[in-house]
């Protein structure tokens, strides 16, 4: 097994026994997750922005490449090139009633990646680091669409963060209660969450015109019904 | 209205038409939301940290009380309360297919507060804000449980982050994209995610046992179809 060993900054010191030192299973929930939370040092407090992100694990930094975007006027572009950031990759898989206050918790799959950002600026990488942000939202997007502009490519900026720094927290299942607690016959358990998508949705200009292909696959391979799909939906292709 | 009224930290600088500054959206996101994301200097870097939190409206901090909690061990703690912190709750509503890779987003609601935390020493505020989280995972939990011991609370440190310092970001529907694009015939909108719950999960030891009314009632408040909550399912009481 490739494993994540860890540095001081990525070794978890509460909850050891859910720490994950498996590097496939965090490939997995980066994998799986849409959205990021990329912390950076913005002077005396943090700052934490939601963000899409795209991973390459073949990519040139150390342990493969985090990509994030972001509009070359953006604040946090500047600070998060300062200092190391932080970017916390989290999947929310259920509420954990335990039998008391104390035990109870959520489940979750939470990735930690603590690193130094690159601003990509090669052309090539830059439009890879693009398509892979692009695809990790809809799988196979990217090769549907015209090529960026010269002026969408210079207003965007494309930060890489290498991946070799990472630590998996995972939690799943019911709480951990108490021997006396669970004597007393108290009820214990848990609610599973899941993301759940519903059938792509056209914007007016594209009224009545059915999803193509690859935004129909996505809805389907995120939970949406067939049946919500509706008959006008494409899904080969 | 009652408004998030912008600090050089709060003010939203890019995508200014997302910025929402009614303090009761705010509220409203913070309701509806199950997870935050703690953003801490830790040294050199900042630490982003997956957590849950409880608010109150009434809390004794300028424009009302964030809650968090943690282990008194746990080592954010102290960071927590060296330098300000940002708490971060995005809840994600969507994924974007623009025409253009460029056009390209996700749909989202994202609250960001910045402020010094404040440890909860008060015992009386201490089991009021423990409550606040409990019951923000499960409303009306807290009051169907024993009391906490003193062991329980004594290992359990509390956190308060005023309300005051916050911005709200909102992006709702379809690509905002460019007019040759719409004109070429081309496709855009948008893919629609939710949060669902599934019926509850007994732990081996309540095998059998219908989950408790607060559980029921959060789960179907989630989306968990009746169906799959079972005929032992108590939703009163």
């Amino acid at each position: 097994m490739d494993t994540l060993s860890p540095t001081p900054r990525t070794t978890v010191n509460r909850g050891k026994n859910r720490a994950v030192a498996d590097r496939a299973e965090l490939h997995a929930v980066l994998a799986d997750a849409l959205l990021a939370h990329l912390g950076v040092i913005a002077g005396a407090h943090p700052a934490v922005l939601p963000t899409a992100f795209g991973v390459d694990l073949d990519g040139p930094d150390a342990g493969g490449s985090l990509y994030l975007h972001g509009s070359v006027a953006a604040g946090w572009l500047n600070k998060a090139l300062e200092h190391d950031v932080c970017v916390t990759i989290t999947e929310l898989d259920g509420l954990v009633a335990g039998r008391s206050a104390f035990h109870h918790s959520m489940n979750y799959r939470s990735a930690v990646v603590i690193g130094r950002a690159r601003r990509v600026e090669d052309a090539t990488e830059r439009e890879r680091a693009l398509a892979t942000i692009v695809d990790h939202m809809i799988p196979g997007r990217w090769d549907t669409l015209r090529p960026s502009t010269r002026k969408e490519l210079a207003a965007t900026a494309v930060l890489a963060v290498p991946l070799a720094e990472a630590s998996l927290k995972v939690r799943a299942g019911g709480p951990g209660d108490e021997p006396e607690d669970i004597d007393a016959g108290t009820w214990g358990g848990h609610i599973p969450l899941r993301r759940v998508a519903g059938a792509p949705v056209p914007d007016p200009d594209s009224e009545g015109k059915p999803a193509p292909a690859d935004v129909a696959r996505r809805a389907a391979a995120l939970g949406a019904e067939a049946a919500d799909l509706g008959a006008g939906a494409v899904l080969s292709g």
